[in-house]
């Protein structure tokens, strides 16, 4: 057997105790995770995990050196976010349906883990927390691997998590660490033993994961998100909120890449565009925006479909609201789209009518995370729509499982001229 | 543009009104629907086209004139499944989660069809009617393939369908028949427009839609189901049951493959042996299983992961529970396993323990079944974990969308030491 099917099933069968064990049991191993990491002993010793990561990555641009950075606000956030799960009802053996076929013949459709997760993250060790914490709270196993340069903070978390279960009686190894990158590849090999895999990070990752691995692959393949400023935007909203889609944070797979507007809407554009401006804003235009605005770049074809990733936002004016429809289904990667109106009945006509998983009216697209939609964090963001859509949270890592409980009963004797089944909702 | 891709582009348009309809259009049409399958003028002439399929296919096998052959009681239970439809509470638009992120920020997550769904399905002409009536309850646009065998009778309830939707005041091209393979083909090569394959039938088709396609692929990829006789196993329901599960349909996917039983249910073996030798099954036991029943056929390793679809049954003997577990998590396909069992306990812990899509007790494997679970019918059975498990009706055809309402919100304002979110429930 090789060293990762090895791990793998250790996982499974920690994973298959630590479903089984008390809700409480979850609970408690969640509080010990966030008081664990308030405990000073343990912050210096995760800080200074880091601080070697750091001092070994010099090379890298600021902003990944910003992600691998862990601080003592960082290290709050994930305590916090550990609390705020170890609150939550446990969803293990909920019940979502339970319906009576005939007389001593009940199925229950029943909540369950998956089972065992493989996720492979960027360098941002604090995203190492937040998944286990999520995998706790669903009773998963999960098998983890970062960045590199994060190596030495991955592993002093990963002991402070799996320090949490084994004080609360739970097996560690159902929260795993994985060495290197074969490892990775030799788990995608496997038949058996791995029910989810959690791709975060590049598009040219996730196809490597997708093309290798006969496991589901949870990943969101790019966010082109929209904003659309309608006729009856409010200037001042729209520019907030757009500055906010597209500055606060230009790598992530939230922020806005395209801005549209519509004739009728040009003081809400105009104050936009001067407040990207001044936030050093690269703006790419067409035709009609730079006939308003003629000192944009000029816009082309490639334009509507990029994920930029970077301080450079597209520019388009549209004729109406179906325009602007018709631009996002055709451009748009279904992950977050917004409408500034002030014209409830147009944004209610964009909230019923974009297909994608996040749809925001007045709101920046940034808020499309599991955090701040108060599901006590994520393992990523889905923009298919089978099983989770959006960011993935809880719910995301469950599957159910049909229960039935009868006395004997034979499917032979049910049907139209025989006995009748009751299907009656308890 | 392809006429396939023309299809689908109309297949989309029509969804999308389908879904926007009110709730009362799409149960007009499910109560259309089924008044027309109870006319007798409809009935005449589906069952003429039917006939003239039958007439076509006198060379085919038994059991296959079986599936494709029509009769009025097929047509009554057709209605019947629209006629519950109809009934059923409409899921468009229900609301799973509505929280306040903030004063004037309110988070709803919303369930919604998943667009357009493309069937292809063996030669059996009521699952068309089956899938119809499932897409028109989840406001999904249908393209339709069925066996070239059952073409005949397809148009014909093709035609049915559509005359309900058209007289609902829906648009008929929601539901559409493709003509042939190749149609098909191309629509697995597609990049968009089509957000789900349901693949039904061999595996090998199965593998060739999955290899072809980007789309998702909602398929079961075998049934290999147990049944696992408990030393305080009842002989009379065991034989019932394990009779049922293998006999009364053994080309299903949810028919038992192999009988396990432990030391203690002698007897339960013993009577199940001889009902199963009364209804012609051919038996293949192990050593343990032959040195008390000497004329059953050797069963070899090939024999614990066969999908007979045929009268055939491999019989082993486990040493206990733990045993019966493992041999099932190691030989299964996570599609239905079944216990049976006096002793609760066991019962319990077998339903606790088994990864399955449907764990039974003292119920026959062929309860596995949308009809059957009251789900109103199938579209398939799904034995993976992601999205739906088991038999797939109305809510494994949905997915949801995350509205947020705002009102001018930004993301920078909120996190540690500037704004908390509230995350209200609602």
């Amino acid at each position: 057997m090789s060293a990762v099917s090895e791990r793998v099933r250790r996982a499974g069968e920690s994973g298959g105790r630590l479903a089984r064990a008390p809700a409480e049991a979850r609970t408690r191993a969640l509080q010990a995770l966030a008081s664990a990491l308030a405990q000073p002993a343990v912050r210096a010793r995760v800080l200074e995990a880091n601080g070697r990561d750091f001092a070994a990555a010099s090379g890298l641009a600021a902003p990944l050196l910003r992600r691998l950075t862990l601080d003592a606000t960082k290290l709050e956030t994930l305590a916090d976010g550990a609390g705020q799960l170890a609150a939550r009802a446990d969803p293990l053996g909920t019940v979502l349906a339970r319906r009576k076929l005939d007389e001593g013949l009940v199925l229950t459709q029943e909540r369950c883990p998956l089972g065992v997760l493989a996720v492979v993250f960027e360098s941002r060790p604090d995203a190492l927390v937040q998944i286990a914490s999520l995998a706790l709270r669903s009773g998963n196993a999960v098998l983890l691997k970062g960045g590199r340069e994060a190596a030495e903070s991955n592993r002093a978390l990963a002991d402070v998590v799996r320090g949490a279960l084994g004080s609360s009686g739970l097996p560690a190894d159902a929260v795993q660490l994985l060495d290197d990158r074969s490892e990775v590849d030799a788990l995608l090999g496997l038949e058996k033993g791995v029910d989810l895999v959690v791709a975060r990070g590049g598009k040219e990752f996730v196809e490597h994961v997708r093309a290798r691995s006969r496991i589901p692959v949870l990943a969101h393949a790019e966010g082109v998100c929209h904003v659309f400023l309608h006729r009856s935007a409010d200037p001042s909203k729209a520019a907030g909120i757009v500055v906010d889609s597209k500055v606060s944070y230009p790598a992530a797979c939230n922020a806005a890449e395209t801005l549209l507007w519509e004739p009728g809407a040009e003081a809400a554009l105009d104050a936009t565009v001067a407040a990207l401006r001044s936030a050093g804003v690269e703006l790419r235009g067409d035709g009609a925006t730079r006939a308003r605005h003629p000192d944009m770049t000029v816009a082309t074809g490639a334009d509507w479909d990029a994920e930029y990733g970077a301080l450079i936002l597209a520019v388009a004016r549209v004729d109406d609201l179906d325009a602007a429809l018709a631009h996002i289904a055709r451009h748009g990667s279904q992950h977050t789209e917004a409408i500034v109106a002030e014209d409830r009945s147009a944004a209610e006509r964009f909230l019923a009518e974009v297909d994608a998983a996040c749809v925001f009216h007045d709101a920046s697209t940034r808020f499309a995370d599991g955090y701040r939609f108060g599901l006590g964090g994520e393992v990523g963001i889905g923009t298919g729509k089978m099983h989770a859509r959006g960011p993935v949270g809880v719910d995301g890592l469950l599957t159910f499982r049909w229960l039935l409980r009868g006395s004997g009963q034979v499917s032979a004797d049910y049907g139209p001229g025989k006995k009748p089944f009751l299907h009656e909702e308890l």
